[in-house]
């Protein structure tokens, strides 16, 4: 990759075709931006065959030639995304049957059919086509697979293919029955063909088989990309591939998907200015952070707003300097890009309103076009850190697997388990010493840490049980919390005690676990009063333990088991192990975390503790290392002295100030 | 039409047939109350029609007859609100079908398609049999057609009707696709055939669609009201027609279906007792004066309620006083009427327990039935106002195609942009000022007003813009509001700056709007403060704009933003032009409007400003000009001194009582 | 019965058959329990019969031998409350149609259509096929029929046979018509073939078509038991059936439904610790005593949970001492049983973390098991309890039917008309004078009573008028309240005054009803000053009355009706009766039932009234008179000196804690 950062985003020109000198216009404003990439394409199937087997690609490779020819890149995307109407009137299985089991008429967006071999034949087709004319130009650089994958279908060939998943997995019906516990309320399957797609009219009790649903749906819009690709290379391509992820998004296991992509890419669209811009800044941060983590390797942010958008419930106008701010948070985090949705804002239709290069005003003279201008001034200051990669020493394990058991199953809370929250308040913890932070899942190896938090692993899957033993015996520092390892990969409950096969890493076992209304509240109390501790809140849940080798640190203190371990290290090995009993506030997080790494020996870049809303990130490549101090806090901000250290963009004598960004790098 | 005012409600003696003593007893308490007119046969149809073709109206003759020599007229309904049993049965097609494209069962009301060649045939030929049998009763003296027109029916007839409409409207399918730009998301129609009406099952993402159909709807439901009335006229029937429009009703634009009708009617269901009653008072009269507007004559109260409904939420009994001002406040806007829902409580069903003029009890000393007789009292009195006419020198423009865009639309606040709010503010604005105020759409012409107030007119549409710039160069002033002008006819966005068209006339260009969450306000500063107006606060929506010609008058306090314009004037042509860039509180509203109707020279009843509560309205006719003034405040009133006038209701010395009216005359 | 008490729950021993060591280990552990009583096999049918006709019945008997040598007996279900997949998928009849007119998945539990005949007769054979097998067998004790009847279906044979039920009831579609009132909105049925179950797409506007669809449903429930039992009767089955009901459970008449069965029981899971522990158990104990006034016999607590839930928003642990104190509750009200969901914790599925007697852990030194061993204890001491009855001299009304007509009624609050609660604070008035309270429904004999308190009932049926008067007549006390005597059995409204036909005994005819909000509130002011009476608040609702030979006793303290009657009483032959105008607020309640008691000379077992949290209840059989009293208060309790009586648990001298019991006999 050469030294260079991209900026741009989604150019849909296929809605102006007609008016010449729009387009003319869109390069004349995109080239003062310093646009220097856009992907195209994307919604574009029903102009590039309008008829069954007609393509028509002139038009685009026109689009491709004008762009070049102004140093304009292009990230071309397969179509697959929203398909013309006569292929959903001539072939309706392509259209997704609901959970309902309702055929959905022709619409909208997502709605096709992960399954049919009618639709991956077309995709397969145009995909080829598209490679063959294309691949080649000079100025496309990369493929855009699709659009925002999503969604399920419950279509009969779905349901095959769910069957079929479910046979190679298990094996034999008895095997399926028996992790299942089908016995229960008498729901034992008798042949394959029975299983039905969890369903609002028919199957919604047994857990095991709305969790292997949630892994057929991911494996399956895996398998889509993954033909998606295939055509694409059968072809010849020889471009990277990506795929545009999104925010949290809950029925693709990232992990699975991101193995098929050369580059990880996601879409971000985070609400500021409703809660404090330091909130919005961690939360966008930890998921550029999962996204980086995938690959771990530099990925790029696909998308982003350079306004507001038109789907929040309220969209406020970003305030002067959010957009730079949150534009070199990505860098920050490790993208080499920063692009929008949507280079010109289209006339009409479903996200008319949504923010963009160009507005429907189409001047150059407002606030948000100048705005960008600088944006994209600032990305070729910073074209050295392009290709730069992220270390960290430590990690936060947050697992898709484990979100969709722990939602699938009834317990302690159905109101509410707070898992994500739980994650971010681990995250938080590190990032307050200016750590980078690995975001991984339960199958990643954990040697490279000197530390992991793994908060609520309700379920120990593909023997994570073993590499966290083997990790806190080698000298690792594994913090676990409540509600974990209660039930194997299949949701089965693990007999005779949990955390199930680390009761000896931890020194305790769980015996019960208490739930709390929403207005309730315990304390935690230190166990030793002279150790200088402060007391702390906890909410939510709160596990009660029987220690066995555990130390206890801090004990309940309220309810019927005040007094007992609320937190608990255990010595093992070469390593620690300590177990979170509550759901304690965020600063009993920070200061034990602050504690644990010392403790680990990590080290840290600054000797202080980082002020709320300060973020530190480092990245390094063969120009250097660069270390990212930004302030989404309220106050100034003084950078501490560093020696060797030098500004490549920002200052580091004068205070920074709110939403701003100093870069500096050590050679 | 005589010199008397209406009184009197739907009458539903079918379900009394087998009790003539019942049926006796209603007349004795009818006159006692001073009835002169009922609405019949409402629901009817299973009773004059049990078997297809075998008509029986006798009995309905006996109970006109009987009305008649009674002294009481008939207001003769067509029965299609509700059709018999075997009419569904034998043809499923009347049934309607739901937008996830579900026909529904028999059941309820309004449940029949208004596509449906047989339903239509069925109304026609029931229509006829009636308009022959009964048109040249004396005691017949208007048509009532149907019922509470309303919904939308999504079977197959529908779509092809729909179809055939866009055809017309679009001419070409190139048009339809450029209108509602379907290059967006590759949705491209290649054949009028492919388009459906919005579903969440299919299609909700064109707007354009959604906004269309939301139209075809109004349309269909206009024409097949146009087929009912013909029916009757085919028939030779020569008495006036109207037909009961609801509260607010959102899917049909009133003034589209206005057209067919000779009197306009509508049935009134305040909610009394929960807010404010001058509040609701002033909901109820906007919706009073938006009826009378859709004629520019007098209309009818059709149904009002004289005790608690019975599908609210809570519903209260009305406070003593309550009826008589609710009921005088009709004919004070200009209603010639006041008729209830119901005579007599129906046993059982859906409305057994709403109020009505005879209680299950059914004695003659419970209050609601004196209260009755005491408003009917009251009509007697005021016989001299009927066919009076209302003239205003000032409209608000309230347009539900501009609604349907509005909310058809993603844009700056989902969860609620309050377009009714704002057009009450400007409504109620005008009538602290005691002035009459016209209701009108966009389409109107707006020459015969001095000042125009048009708030949130997203959409223009069908020319209003040269008719607004007309009206301003010629003297008229124009107050338009932040997100005004955004989008043409097809919700397909101006390009180049808004308010598209009006730019010159308003003197500045809108270039970005802020969205607020519910917690926030701004507040709006006077630019000269000099002048001795307060600061005021405003919440919702900021529109930012940058002046060209446009004097700045108010300025916002908070924000980035704070110190661009918040209020503006424009002076174009012999006119002015005011633009209110925020959602501002009532009271700025109400002292801008006394300021601007004072300046354009408008005069007022009173010297002062009304207090809050204190409604006045004109009406005039060959017997004089008739002042009403009720008092729907908490505090008593004294009616200023007014050389010429005289007190035809209530009295001039003597402070009005809450809920007190006191009518004037000038002859 | 012998003289024991049942201590058991539910054993699914049928989803470990593979692991011996784990069956060995339930007999061990619920032997230290003291364990005598298990259900079994209920939801075991895919065992059972794993193909169409091959019944396995070896197991279970192995099962059961080996409980009763180990002194277990065993409750045996018939498995119709989940079927095999087979069943479904060979006859798809048997599955449910919702009332969108769905056919359902297999899936979940009850889903099985209960007219279906094909499921009749399947589920007769397996009854017939249990009975011949195992009825003889020592160690089955009883019958437990299917599980937790409920639900509904809406299928083509339950039309058909809904259709036959109202035939029955009605005789002519013309008494249907008058019935129902369907002349309203023109809906006179023309064939009893038009008539379908109310529906969201179809009807939902006739209120008398959804009574006598919840009475259809209730009665077909109840047909379908009645069919159970007869299988079980015909093969020969001597030990007596029972079924288990569930907390105020809306579906089903369970007065209907308990005629069928030899003994009533029920499955009880309050939610402890979310409001004060006096409160949940006021409301658990009304339900007892609903259960108990069934058969007006000792009841079965089948099932109750001795850990948390799953399925509540949040499941908290049991605060020590919670389990002993729920039990015994249930015995102090006359349950000869407690027994758990469930012996021991599925390891998957839908209720995997619902409490059991043995967790997944499985170790007998958690503190649940503990406590469960404490219970098993008590029971031992307390078994000369068992058999024990129950007399009431006071009772309360609560109405399946009343309910369901006050629902399907759209009237004055339609937010809330708090039928339940009312009831509640009548119960709770009488229990805090430590009566025991027998709540009937309309149709029982009132003889045996000397006060009856029937709040809100809304309807009249079954010749209830006529009992209460010649109940009070004779000298009784009747308590009758607002918003009662309204509608008929048919929901038809009464003409000519309410309560229809006991206007002559209140002494008042209702006139109106005023609906509050939910902010508003009226007070209850004494009639006589210097009767020492104190006011009290009232809200919700509000009715007027005139009285005529009625003498007021409370008056409203405010809105227009103001010093109008809110509290009447009437003497009528040689009796009493009170009418309630308004929902007062407990207190007022309280205080008045504890005069009307004194006044009609009730016997109280403590002269002064319980403190709140105190629950006192006798029984009483051959081995004497047994008072449990118990602490659910907050405070400590000092049980006043009782001479004649003997503590069997607990003591009379010491303070009562919190949580805690004692029983006291009187021979």
């Amino acid at each position: 990759m050469e030294n260079r950062l991209y900026y741009g985003g989604d150019y849909n020109p296929d809605q102006w075709m007609d008016q010449p000198q729009i387009l003319a216009e869109d390069i004349r404003l995109m080239k003062q931006a310093h646009v220097n990439l856009v992907s195209l394409g994307i919604f574009s199937w029903a102009k590039l065959e309008p008829e069954e087997g007609w393509y028509d690609f002139d038009w685009m490779e026109e689009v491709i030639d004008r762009l070049y020819s102004n140093g304009i890149s292009v990230n071309l995307a397969t179509p697959s995304g929203a398909r013309p109407h006569w292929l959903a009137d001539k072939y309706p299985e392509v259209l997704r049957v609901d959970e309902l089991r309702r055929r959905q008429l022709f619409g909208t967006r997502h709605n096709h059919c992960f399954t049919s071999p009618v639709y991956r034949e077309k995709v397969r087709q145009m995909n080829a086509a598209l490679a063959e004319r294309f691949d080649h130009h000079p100025g496309v650089v990369m493929w855009h697979i699709s659009n925002e994958y999503g969604g399920e279908c419950h279509c009969p060939l779905c349901q095959q293919a769910f069957r079929g998943w479910l046979q190679e997995k298990y094996g034999s019906l008895e095997e399926l029955n028996r992790a299942w516990n089908t016995a229960f309320w008498s729901h034992t399957y008798q042949s394959f063909d029975q299983i039905e797609s969890p369903s609002p009219i028919g199957e919604s009790s047994i857990q095991g088989l709305t969790l292997d649903w949630r892994r057929f749906v991911s494996h399956q819009t895996t398998d889509f990309c993954r033909a998606e690709i295939r055509a694409l290379r059968d072809a010849g391509a020889k471009k990277p591939v990506t795929t545009n992820l999104m925010y949290y998004y809950h029925d693709i296991n990232y992990h699975e998907l991101a193995q098929e992509l050369d580059v990880a890419s996601w879409d971000n669209y985070p609400i500021w200015h409703k809660q404090a811009k330091s909130e919005t800044a961690l939360d966008s941060g930890m998921m550029h952070d999962i996204i980086r983590s995938l690959k771990k390797a530099p990925f790029l942010l696909m998308e982003s707003c350079p306004g507001p958008t038109n789907w929040q419930s309220v969209s406020k106008l970003k305030r002067p300097g959010m957009l730079e701010a949150a534009s070199l948070q990505a860098i920050a985090h490790g993208s080499d890009s920063v692009l929008y949705f949507q280079i010109r804002q289209s006339p009409g239709g479903f996200e008319k309103f949504h923010g963009a290069l160009i507005s429907h005003y189409g001047g150059d003279d407002d606030r948000t076009y100048q705005e960008c201008v600088e944006v994209g001034d600032d990305l070729k200051q910073l074209a050295q850190v392009s290709g730069a990669r992220t270390e960290a020493p430590v990690a936060v394990i947050y697992d898709w697997e484990n979100l969709w058991a722990m939602e699938g199953s009834m317990g302690p809370r159905n109101q509410g388990m707070y898992y994500k929250e739980a994650v971010l308040k681990s995250y938080k913890a590190f990032r307050r010493q200016g750590l980078n932070v690995d975001m991984i899942d339960m199958t990643q190896p954990l040697d490279s840490y000197r530390v992991v938090a793994a908060p609520m692993l309700y379920m120990f899957r593909d023997g994570f049980e073993d590499r966290a033993k083997a990790f806190v015996k080698n000298g690792g520092t594994l913090i676990l919390t409540y509600w974990s390892g209660v039930v194997d990969e299949n949701d089965r409950c693990v007999l005779g005690g949990t955390p199930g096969g680390l009761m000896d890493v931890m020194g305790l076992r769980s015996t019960e676990i208490d739930a709390l209304y929403d207005w309730e509240k315990n304390t935690l109390i230190p166990a030793d009063p002279s150790a200088g501790d402060r007391c702390y809140e906890c909410s939510v849940l709160c596990q009660l333990v029987k220690t066995t080798t555990a130390k206890t640190l801090f004990t309940y203190g309220k309810e019927f088991y005040a007094g007992t371990p609320a937190l608990t290290v255990n010595s093992f090995g070469e390593g620690k192990a300590y177990y979170v009993c509550a759901d304690a506030e965020q600063d009993f997080y920070t200061d034990l975390y602050r504690k644990i790494v010392l403790e680990a020996g990590v080290a840290l870049p600054f000797e202080e503790q980082l002020p709320e809303g300060i973020e530190v990130n480092c990245r390094h490549n063969e120009n250097g290392t660069f270390m990212f101090i930004q302030n989404f806090g309220k106050q100034r901000f003084s950078i501490p002295s560093l020696p060797g250290w030098e500004a490549v963009f920002g200052s580091m004598e004068d205070e920074l100030s709110p939403l701003g960004t100093a870069v500096l790098r050590m050679s």
